[in-house]
């Protein structure tokens, strides 16, 4: 099936959609991106994804074409064109093309690309829970922009799959961060806890409803670091993300040895995310 | 004129080189690359280049393609074609194009593209010494790999650029490391000091080659780590790199406020670096 994909600001066949090579996406990552789920052929939280995508533009000084309508709108068509029930859309924009200079120009003309692709939430994952590898958080001081420079997280999710983990956790010198592609939270005795958004985590749109619903349930949670010890001495642990939703971890091995089993508080939070993305994008 | 580019084993017309969306360099930065400086038509130290390349594929777990004698056969097709007396030639690996996913594939075939470009040392520079910014260093911890995730860089360079700088050096919490694009050397009492070619800085070429040089004359040389206060103190400071040879830095500004002069030892290496590069391309 031909598959369309976006490209500047038209979705097109894939086929003509050709990257420079000095694409400063190419030379240097110099770029950033988006990763939405589409539930019942609608995307999940456009606006919120959109907000992080025009901050993480900002704070790269990247010029970003898009108003709030054109993005959502986009997003559409790839969804619509390609034919996709459940899955996800893909938008990543770069500063553009010119002869390689690490120096960048702030009038720099951005490109952007998408792509829409069929996608089930993990079932299995979410009820039986995954094993992780705790690793050291070896990245850059500004997670918090959602770029592509990606290798930090790339070569942790490696190593993961090399122990037949689903994710890797990480930690900066004993401090746990987030997952290298999801936030990590911890439950101790009934209070949720997860790393405060500062620039050592990406501020997951996930993470953002979770702790939304918590405050709707009025439930304990601190926004403040833990430690790996605090990791370990948890009564549940889980991750979030826009693909895996909240996925319990059952098991953590690497820098430390633990077992949990998928708690109260794991499985409530489950249940209130799945209300939440039912009501927002009209499931039954 | 046709501008002629490396695309995998072969140098063909630019219009030709198409990249594909997602290809793992454009959606992770999963890649390396290496610049060589062309004198009198020939690349100066393909060898010492092509090892670095290896190693940086080999810390990455990428295939890496070429021998060392199909690399500099490429590095002289690309400088012929495209008639290059005096200029560079860039070479880059990505992990290849597949379905995006974080987790990469040991067997993945590499993507090669390079081209050739004209330039000229900064004369101007290495005479009277250029300005530099001192900012944090904010790069992840395996900066020893020669990637293309390189915002941390490129945000140090466009910092720089904005207070009238030609460089950005940086510290990580008062160490200092190396520049943007650029090795860092101070001297104090004829006393040479650099950072130590560990993960927190690329082991530049021509970083290689001055230590080479130190040694024939028999200077004093530690490769240690020094503090933003010894580089404030220091006699002479200058940086080095495959585009800038050998370059005095005058003054700095940003995370301290020092002005140099251009020294004997840094004048007298500039001579040594001049010769062996002269000898080796066949410069009259």
């Amino acid at each position: 099936m031909q598959e369309y994909v976006l490209y500047n600001d038209a979705v097109i066949n894939r086929e003509n959609a050709a990257i420079d090579m000095e694409d400063r996406g190419y030379l240097f990552g110099d770029g950033i991106y988006e990763v939405m789920f589409v539930y019942n052929g609608r995307p999940f939280a456009v606006q919120e994804h959109f907000t992080r995508f025009q901050n993480s533009a900002r704070k790269l000084e990247m010029n970003q074409p898009f108003t709030n309508g054109q993005f959502a709108e986009l997003t559409n068509e790839l969804i619509e064109k390609n034919n996709i029930i459940n899955g996800i859309v893909y938008i990543q924009m770069t500063r553009g093309k010119g002869p390689r200079n690490h120096l960048y120009e702030r009038d720099a003309e951005a490109i952007v690309t998408g792509f829409a692709r069929e996608m089930n939430p993990p079932k299995e994952a979410q009820v039986k829970g995954i094993r992780a590898l705790l690793t050291e958080d070896i990245r850059w001081l500004r997670c918090d922009i959602k770029s592509l420079n990606l290798l930090g997280n790339t070569m942790a999710k490696r190593k993961a799959a090399d122990y037949s983990c689903a994710e890797a956790l990480m930690h900066r010198d004993g401090i746990c961060t987030e997952g290298s592609s999801s936030n990590l939270f911890i439950v101790k005795n009934n209070v949720l806890q997860t790393h405060p958004a500062n620039h050592y985590i990406l501020n997951g749109i996930t993470r953002q409803f979770v702790l939304d619903i918590v405050k709707e349930l009025k439930l304990n949670v601190r926004e403040e670091a833990f430690t790996i010890e605090e990791l370990a001495g948890a009564d549940e642990v889980f991750i979030t993300s826009t693909t895996m939703e909240i996925t319990p971890v059952v098991s953590i091995e690497g820098d430390i040895a633990s077992e949990y089993k998928i708690g109260k508080v794991t499985r409530l939070l489950q249940e209130k995310l799945k209300e939440k993305i039912g009501a927002l994008c009209h499931m039954k």
